[in-house]
């Protein structure tokens, strides 16, 4: 069994969702010691919402669930690399494969590098 | 000029690091505003070093600096993704490619899943 320290952080660690396929780094969101063992049991990615301070199984409201293939652990136990598959081709909430769908160069506005999979106010309603 | 949102997390903000070529996930650490613009300026990952209280340039120790090769910001303003090239071959301090070397199964002990590449006793010292 593993202990991850979750302790270090106020009780929330990092969470690194990747496309299992792909390697694209999808999103990142947080776990507390219930969403990570939710994640192991259900094999669902399951993290904790810090704005709604509850449980999220991610996709519980758009569908956009991801299974979750592999689970990694950094070398402090205190940061988790799920490699999912991403349902509905999105993980971001703007409709974006990635939250990181924004690009910077110093000095510059972000650039959006990518397209969009679907239009949030027919998926959030 | 993008604005990032360190006050959610008290100032500081997870940036994952990503090799640019295999998109391999390194890393994760964390960034407060001087070394986010640090990066942006220099163009090599600097991060905050949480144990140590200051600035801390990725490689500084160990040579194993990671030059930047594209950032991407997420949706909330407060996460970072760097896309680097990782010198030395290894960005974990125990010596493997990638701070996730450890996969999980649920129930079991971690499972070493990567070669080292180094000896951290001897970059170390």
């Amino acid at each position: 069994m593993v202990e991850l320290d979750f302790n270090k952080t106020g009780g929330l660690i990092p969470a690194i969702a990747q496309d299992h396929e792909t390697g694209e780094v999808l999103m990142l969101a947080y776990m507390n010691e219930a969403a990570w063992n939710k994640t192991l049991e259900s094999g669902m990615a399951t993290y904790f919402s810090r704005s709604r301070q509850s449980l999220w199984k991610k996709g519980e409201t758009s569908g956009h669930v991801q299974v979750v293939k592999e689970i990694r652990i950094d070398c402090d136990n205190d940061t988790v690399l799920l490699k999912v598959e991403q349902k509905g081709g999105a993980a971001c909430h703007l409709g974006y494969k990635s939250c990181f769908f924004r690009r910077v160069v110093k000095g510059d506005d972000p650039v959006i590098m990518e397209q969009q999979i679907f239009d949030p106010k027919k998926v959030y309603k």
